[in-house]
Formats: structure tokens, C-alpha cells, sequence
């Protein structure tokens, strides 16, 4: 199978990582760095063999030995560059948001499927060891039913210029509960409380709670303003409970094979005490883990896709699912906290089915 | 000073747990224990010179020598029983929650207020070590004005048949931050979101956001089915941050004496890179906590109380704050998650001005 | 099954657990309390329907009813009273340490071998889920051969007037290692080193290195001065290592499917970059742990042995064999640090093979 | 004050972090880079302005211009260099361990005394900020006397072709131990116990105890074979104990405001029920740490030695103390775990007094 092609647009903060990564995968042949600033595109492009710095997008999208582009650009600047490399018969990955507002991000996902090309959405943490496992471990139906997903992304933090809290952190928790959830996120509203207790002009704690389907849930605490740092993830089914700790290296992973038997306790509503033994005990597995770098799983899975003709992983339709439940988790934060339903995603949800 | 004479009405759960203490306390001489089921008060009062059995509340209270009574019994007969004691001029204390209404329970503090006689909810988990350390470090201003709390009690818990999550397991985080912050819990709004994804009829895995003023948030989580046990408070403040991990007995509580510096960074909207910087990092502290059973704590308290004509530190008023908390809980559950107001605590609040 | 009937001597500290635990269990029936101190032993019987009260030992052996007696007196007092038991024709259960020295230990267990009766130490934490639990896999097999056990036990402890560190804390790990090692402990040597910092005028510090067959080594380290509590032995076997962590309720055992591949590094001896990737890497698996009072096991194990005409699984050599090493420990303490023989286990080794 | 020019011995495997932070340190100008593969000595200097690239020595020390040379070839070869570098008039720093044998250290550091010049051995990790904090606590009193050092290295390691488990981790242990004690490491003993249960042909557990002045002792763990890693140190001292985990980076320093108080205990003899509330409890303090490469401190050092005319913080005489204990360790293994004495560096003491 011969390397694909492709052209990093964008040479900032994070196209020197995609860069590095095409460049070190077998499946790329990484081939041009574009980048307004011609000067900073030429000083990436000189550290790879083989690829040619541009500050034209045109002349990049131009040029027919070129498969596929990679786009690390402003948020506001997705819609139109994406467009155009669809245009051009470019497949695509996008730094997340995927777009600075979802009906721009549909158009873009309508564009792929119109033309037969692949859209996919760089949700980088998706492709850490530790969240392919769990999805793998959802998929080979190790945990059941999901019933809650509660996740918390705490720590000290810089109050950001110009998003909130929300918009800062929880793309991580959402894109992830996204890769991990069969059929992926789709709550059935959104409801965000923010505090701005520092007068900030913008939430600096925030949380927001994802009813699901059949009573379950789904809720994100995001917090910049504490000095105790936590990343964990709950994620609870009705065989078992997995819990991920991203601080615990030595244990990022914990599958609890315990829970409440719901059965026993319908025939066993009489006492407390009586009651109090009708959970279901069971040993605790902490799966081993791979170390591999995500942003190389992620060029991966990009070519894969591209060579099997597939949706990828974190598809266009995900990145727009995530950013449909941030612009209505704002909405909620604008009304003073009340649900409010997530129109794209349901209506998005009615298109895939 | 001579001790106070105190009859424990309620043999059952809780029951002997405050007559053990009462005995044991020097303030208190345990004067009688009653119960509709005589031969559980007997059995109960056998166990400490000079306590006598009783069937009959009317007789207990028509005792003279009886100064207090602690009302132990279902909270459905909580208003009647007090209502009955102050009118007999006896002091009452009375287990969570203070009553099965905040109508009923409102009545019950006007009824004490006008007769001028101590009562006091026994919200005993605020009188652990830890909380009383809490509270001793909020009032000394140790952690400047309060920014956020946030709550989180979860683990493996039976699936009760008459109250759902919320009723079951808030009202010790609800009556703990009610006792630590500055003027107690009055939010400007509850919203709460729940997971019933067992189908048991009922939230089994609640959230529940809280609006206070001046920005400022606090957040509770209850959880019956997470099989990882989680008892951990994170009280933000404007100085210093602090978080009560209650499974970590080698140092359950931790200071930390850092967090984010607004007044630099409303000087330093320029740069992601420059303003990371704008931390303020310091010490951690861990205070040594004493070991005294909260019971016993809760018990001197309320003697205190009587001796010094003043309100006990979990009050009538402490009480009925949880209680208007909880039932706007209820409302915005049955309403769809929505904010709701706390009625009766704004209410309150006015009155207590 | 009729249960058997047993007497208890000793009434002070430890007595009245043997008692209440030998009464609740339905092999067992509580027949006698036996105490120098008839008011003692009357106060403990008057608990229990059934049991009698009596300050004479030689009036308790001679009761034909009675099938065994638990001897919780102080240790000087142990070989008197086991003999006489066994010479009433008495199976005998006695506290740790089993006598005040291995000789007359030798004694109790020749003499009860050569009566036929059951002679079992009370080595009570034995008998707690975890190291059963332990134990079972080790028999399984699931760790493989046992390459070193490292136990840990400090934490700020009263200096004793009595004893030693060694003596105070090491019987608990010297007694788990002996229980869960196939064959029992029976290191080649001992080798202590103790620190006496604060003039005590005894060891407040000590290690302690047992060096065991094929290149194995035990190891146990107990320390009175330190502030953080440490209870932790971790158990290296040829497929598997185990971690016991006593002070983390929520996973006190994770058995870890890792380890070094010395065929593997045979071959591999020529720089340390090829040869870190020979390690063998695999999942975590932390059982789950029933809930029991040891005491409750450790009677119905007693009870066993008699029935099944066995040996118990802590016999009266296990309480040699734990006391030997004490006691080489402080030989080699007071040579200077030296490595000294173990004389007494070797011997017994002997009789036993 | 102008900067120091330096060479660079040996481009291998530590030569490059020497370089780099020689290079990015104010106090220091990197003038050449010396190694018999000329080829690896162009390309590391080529990355450096103003560093030239040699394999001579002898060029290198005969040029007048620079002050100080930093040996990082193998332990065998650091005698030979050292001695002419300071033959040649050359300040000298020399990776660990100073040499292949402590005579040869020992001339090092008489050669160097004679000369008036500096010699610092690169003991990099004391350079740390824990352990630079560590330092300045014990320093400022605030532990007390030291009454114990108790340090644990443990992990899945390598089994090393040339060295056992005490040469290849516990110089880690040692040097820091050396650094943070007044007076640095001169136990009295050395009494080493190891296991080697794979039959690697050397020891991958190992046990070291170091009895020191006053009934002190310090002692090490290290061990190849655990696939839970441990890095911990407890520092127990009169006033206040110290826990450093360099695992948990939330708070990897703990100073324990509580111990033991033998005056009391002394007084108490009485019972044990009594005896146990003497312990002096309080709080515990985790100080902040300031965050800096610990190479880059240790370059600061080396050149405020030499501008102050004053020995380093890890002088030769460290060096020599830390291999002074390591062959201790050999003999006390090699005659069968004995406590065998540490001739040269009680020597050295004397020297030093």
C-alpha cells in the first residue's frame, strides 16, 4: 500500500505535532506546510525530508499529488478552508471545534458525504490508550448498558481571554464520552450551572448534566479555579463500573465488577438492613495498557479510514455532536440554568438512523 | 452548673445512640426514654441508672423535671411531638430532617421563637472533627470569601424504597455546607438533574446545583451506584482552597494555599503563554484534627445553647434551609431540571435580616 | 455435628473476644470462664447462657465435658497450662507468642503430637479475609514460586516497657509470612538491625532480613516513630507479584500479571536500550474480599482440626517457628547486626520433613 | 562577573544533558566538546555556538582558556582524567560514581585539596527541589536531630549485565541521604542482605542498613523485581518527621508536626492504656516547590564553588563517602550479610574533623 500524501495547513501550536506525526507514520508521506506566514511554514517544512513550505492554500489544494489536508488553523477559519479542500477532492481532519458554530459544522459534514470524501474531527485525547481501551471494553459489551457517565476535569487553570470554562475543558470530557458511548453522545437536553465568583465576566466553574436515553446520564464538572488537580471519569453499566483515573499511572484504569441488582431489590423493599445485601460483589481488573502516542493512533486511524472508504472514528458527524452540546449548554448558561434541548444533535440523530 | 435533665423519644434506630451519649455527657442527666413500644423503651433505659421507661409522650412532657427532650422518631410526627414539647416548655432536639415539610417545619421555629426556648436540629455529621475545623478556618477567614463548593458522596448504596437519592444522601452535604459557610446555604436557585437508568422508579443518581450570590456556586452529587466510594468536599475560597477527603484518615483535610490571581490576569488578556504564569502557588497544610465522637460534640452544643439563651449552632432555622433545599430539588426534578427558586429560605433570609 | 464444648482461661484483654466468639459460633459451645480473679471470670460468664465461672484451672481440666480450652493468659504461663491441658486429654488453643521461649515450645508441641491433640497458635490475623485470600492463591498456584516477600508496619506506636519494636509489631508479619509461605518460614539466617534514637534502650526501629532457600528473601521492617502508617507487604512470585495494602479499604489486594523475564534477559546482555523491553507486562486484578471477624474463622478452624484429627492450619509448630526467628533476631541484635542461625527451625524443619 | 569556560569529556550518554545545560546557564560559556569519536563530539557541539569539538584530552586540557572540565566517560576512566585535568590546573566535575574504587576517589580528592581547585561529583538528583528543600528544612532545624532515614526504590528495573541491584539503584539513595544529613553519610556499619531468586547471578533485592551515631540508622530498599514502583523517604527526626513520595507530585513533601515523646513515655510505665496518649500530634505541612531542572542547579553550584573559593555541595569527599558505603555493601554480601565496618570513610572523618 503506498503513503498517502498530505499538506498541514496552519504551522502554529499544533501543526508541528500533526506535522511530526505524518512525517513519522508509514501510512503518510507528509508533503507541504502552509501557513500565512510564510516564514514559519519554511522553518517547519525544513526539519521534514520531503516537504515544501506555501503560504498559498490554493496552490496547495491545487497541486493533484496531494490526498489529504490536515487543518490547524482558528476555529472560525475551519468552515471555509475545509470547504474548499472538499472542493478540491482533499479528505480532511480538523482541529477541534470542528467549527465555530454547528450549522456551519453540518454543512461541512454534508459536503463530505456529497462528495464521497473523508471528514474526521482531530479529538487527539480519543486515541490515548487508556480511552481506546475503555471503548473497546464498552464495545465487547464488558460493562453492559451504560447507565452514568460522570466525568471531572479540575485544576488550577488560566481564566481564558475569550471562552469560559465550558469551552476550555469540557470538549475533552465530551469528545471522549462521545468516542466511548455506542452511537455516541446524544443527550436528551442540556442543563449548565456556571460560577463566575471571581467576576471574571465568564464562568470559571461549570456544570453541565446530559440527560440520556432511558434514564441515563451523563454530567461534566469543569473547573478552573481549584488547586487540587483531578481527571476522572465514571463510567457506570449495568454489568460493571469502570472508573478512570488519569493520575494514577500506576492504575489508570479500574473495572469494578460490582453493582446494585435492581431484581433483588424490588422483592426485598421491607427493611434497611434486609436490604443492605442485595449488592453484587466482585473483584476489580485493572487492564494493562500500551503506550503509544495518541496523535499517531489518530494519523492512523485517518488513513484507514481514507483506504477503506469508512467513516473514521471521530467522524465529522462527532465533532458536530460535541459542538452542538456546548452552544446549547451556553444557551442553558443564558437562560439561568433551566434544560434546554439540543436540536442539531436530535435532528442529527434522526439523519443517521 | 447542674446538668439538665433530657428524655429520648424513640427507641428505635437512632434512639440509643443519643441516649449512650446524653448518659455519658456530664452536662445531661438521662432522665427517661420513651416509646409507643414499651418494652423497646425499657429495654433501653435498663441500661442506665436513674433513666425510666415510657409509653406515653403526653406524661413525659408533663414531667417538671424534664428540661429537654430529643425527638427521635419518624419525621412525619416530628411537628406534632415538638409542637407539643415547647408548648410544654421543654427544649427540643430533633432529628433530620427537622420535619416532613417546610410549612410544617417553618412552624415549628416560630413556635420556639415565640416561647423562647432552644430548638435545634441534630445535623450531627457537623459536628465531626472535620467540620468543626471547617467552619473554625472559614470563620477566622483563613479562606477568604467562598467561591465554589463542591460535593461528591457515591458509592455502592441501597436503592431505598421511600426517598430517592437526593432525600437519602444530600442532606449531609446540604446541612454541612449549610453549618460552614458564612450565614448558612440560602441559593438563589436549585437545579437538579437525575439518573434513573435501573428503571426503580426514582433518581438514582442525582445532581444538584446551587446559585449563590456574588457568582459564587456550590454543587452537590449523590450517587447509589458508583462502586468506587467517593466522600470529598472542595470548599474554593479567594485566599486559600480547601478539600476534606473523608476516606483519607491519614490527613482528611488539606489547605492549600494557592489559586488564580484575577487582578493580574485582567492585566494580561494578551497571551495564552503570559498569563499561564499568573498562578499563585503556596504551601499545603493539613490540620491536625482531634478525635471526639460528633454525638457527644452535638449533645455540649446543645446544653450550651440552653445555658446561654442563645441558638445552637444547627438551629431550627439550619434545619428548615435543608429542608426548602431538598424540596426545590424535587420541584426542578418534576419540572425537567429546570431552575427553580428556594422559596421559603429567600423568605427566611428576609426574616433573619 | 455436635459442637464441642470449650473453656476459656483468662479473662483480661484478649479473653473475653475468644468468648464472645466462641459463643456466637454454632461448632462451638462456651462452657466455662476460668480467671484468677473469680469476680473477673463471673462478670465475662454472666454474658453468656451456659457458661460457668471458675478461678481453678485444675477444676476446669477436670470436667470430663469439656473438649478444649483457649489460654489467654500472659505468656510465662503458656507451657504450665498447655501441658496440663494436654495431660487432661484437652485440644489447646493459645495466644501468640505460643510460650516465652522455643524450648518449652518444643516442649507443648512434642507433647501434644505425642497425645494426639490439637495444639493451635492464635495467630488471629491469619485468619482476616485478606491473608486467606493470600493464601489461597499462593496454594493455587497463581503466583508461581516465591521470590521475595517485603512487609512493612510502622506507624507512631508507644514505646512498650516490655519489649522491642521486633517483639511488639514483627509477630503479625513474621506470622502472615509464615502462613502463607508453602511450607512455613524457615529463613537460613536472620539478620536485625534496630535503631534505639530517643534512648529507649531498646530497638524503636528495626529491620529485619530472612534470607530464605534458592535465593529468596523475606523482609520486615517495624518502626514506632514514624508518623505516616504503613501496612504494606508486597509478595514477588515467578508469574505473578501480589501488593497487600492494609489502609486501602477500597483495594487492599491487587495481584499484579507482571514481572522480569530472565531467559529473555540471558539472552539480551549487551546494552541496557535492547534489554528494557524485556519485561513482562500484564492487567492488575484486585479480588474481592468477603466480610468476617478473624476470631469467628480462627474458632471454626480450631473446631476443624479436632474433627478432621489434623493439624490446624496455625499449629503449635507455627508458633515455634515464628518464635525462633524472634528470637535469633535478637540474638543477632545484640552480636552486632551479624546474620545468626535459626537453630530451632532447622531442627524442626528436620522433624517435620 | 564573566562566565567560566568548560569542556565537555565524553558525548555518550550523559555528555549531551551536560552540554545543554552548560550552554543555557549564564555563569557558563560551553567551549568544547572532547571525545575519541570525533564524529559524536562534532555533531553534539555543532548544536552549541562557540563549542568546538575535539578528541584529545590533552588538547583540551593544555588550552589556557578553559577553567573546568565535566567527565562523563566511564566510571574506569574518571581517575585518569580527573588527575590530569587537575594536574592541568582544572576545576573538575565527574559523574557518578567518582571512580571505580574509593582509593583511587581518595587520591582524587587529595589531588584536587593540593591544588586548591574544585572537585564536585554530578550527584544530580540532590539538585532536585525536593531534595534542595529537604536540605534547607534539616539545615534550619526544623526536623530536629535525625533519628532514622528510611528510603525505598523499588520497580520493575532491568537486571543490569555488570552490576547488582545495590550499584545500580541505591547510589541514588545514598548520595541523597549524604546530602540532606549534617555532617553527610558515616555509618558506623554497613550490613547488606540480598536475594537473587532468578539466579541472575547477582542480587536484584537488596537490603542495606547503616547504623549510625547516637543509635540512628538509615537504611535502603531497592529491588528490581516489583511491579508496584515506590519511591519514598522517611526522615524521622526529634522535632518533626518528613515523608518525601516522588511519586505523587500533587504533594510529594509531607513534614509531620507529631513524634514520640520520651519524656513522657519514661514517666508512664505503667500500663499500656495509659501510655498511648503520649504522643505529641499536629499538623501536617506540604511545602510548596519551586520548579527548576535539576542539572541546571547542580551547573549553578559548580560555578559558585569555584568563584567562591569553596567546597561544593557535593564535593569529592561525597563522592567518596556514597562508594565508600556501595563497597561496604560488596563485603558485607560477599561474608554473608555481617555488619562489616567502613574503614575509609571513618578515615575520612577523621581527616575531615
Amino acid at each position: 500500500m503506498t503513503s498517502l500524501a498530505v499538506a498541514v495547513i496552519g504551522a502554529g501550536y499544533w501543526g508541528p505535532n500533526l506535522a511530526r506525526n505524518f512525517h513519522a507514520n508509514d501510512q503518510w508521506r507528509l508533503a507541504a506546510i502552509c501557513d500565512l506566514d510564510l516564514e514559519r511554514a519554511q522553518a517547519l517544512a525544513a526539519r521534514y525530508n520531503g516537504a515544501r513550505a506555501s503560504s498559498s492554500i490554493d496552490e496547495v489544494l491545487a497541486d493533484p499529488a496531494i490526498d489529504a489536508v490536515a487543518i490547524a488553523t482558528p476555529a472560525r477559519t475551519h468552515h471555509g478552508i475545509a470547504l474548499a479542500a472538499l472542493a478540491a477532492g482533499k479528505h480532511v481532519v480538523v482541529e477541534k471545534p470542528i467549527a465555530d458554530s454547528s450549522e456551519r459544522a453540518r454543512e461541512m459534514v454534508d459536503a463530505a458525504r456529497t462528495a464521497g470524501l473523508v471528514l474526521m474531527t482531530d479529538h487527539t485525547y480519543c486515541y490515548t490508550p487508556a480511552v481506546l481501551k475503555i471503548r473497546e471494553l464498552i464495545e465487547a459489551g464488558e460493562l453492559g448498558d451504560i447507565l452514568f457517565v460522570d466525568s471531572v476535569r479540575v485544576n488550577l487553570g488560566l481564566v481564558q481571554p475569550d471562552v469560559d470554562v465550558f469551552w476550555d475543558l469540557a470538549p475533552h470530557d465530551l469528545s471522549i464520552i462521545d468516542f466511548v458511548l455506542p452511537g455516541g453522545l446524544v443527550p436528551q437536553s442540556a442543563a449548565a450551572t456556571g460560577g463566575d465568583p471571581l467576576g471574571a465576566g465568564k464562568a470559571c466553574v461549570g456544570y453541565l448534566a446530559l440527560p440520556l436515553a432511558d434514564g441515563a446520564v451523563a454530567h461534566v464538572h469543569v473547573n478552573w479555579l481549584s488547586p487540587t488537580k483531578i481527571r476522572q471519569m465514571i463510567i457506570g453499566g449495568s454489568r460493571r463500573t469502570l472508573v478512570w483515573d488519569d493520575l494514577n499511572p500506576q492504575q489508570r484504569l479500574s473495572v469494578y465488577d460490582r453493582g446494585v441488582d435492581l431484581q433483588t431489590q424490588a422483592l426485598d423493599r421491607i427493611e434497611r438492613a434486609t436490604a443492605t445485601v442485595s449488592y453484587r460483589l466482585g473483584d476489580t481488573w485493572a487492564p494493562a495498557l500500551t503506550e503509544r502516542e495518541a496523535l499517531d493512533a489518530m494519523v492512523s486511524e485517518f488513513a484507514a479510514a481514507i483506504h477503506g472508504g469508512r467513516a473514521p472514528r471521530t467522524d465529522g458527524d462527532a465533532g458536530l455532536r460535541v459542538l452542538a452540546v456546548l452552544e446549547a449548554a451556553s444557551r442553558s448558561l443564558a437562560s439561568g440554568g433551566g434544560a434546554v434541548p439540543i436540536v442539531d444533535a436530535i435532528q442529527l440523530t434522526g439523519e443517521l438512523a
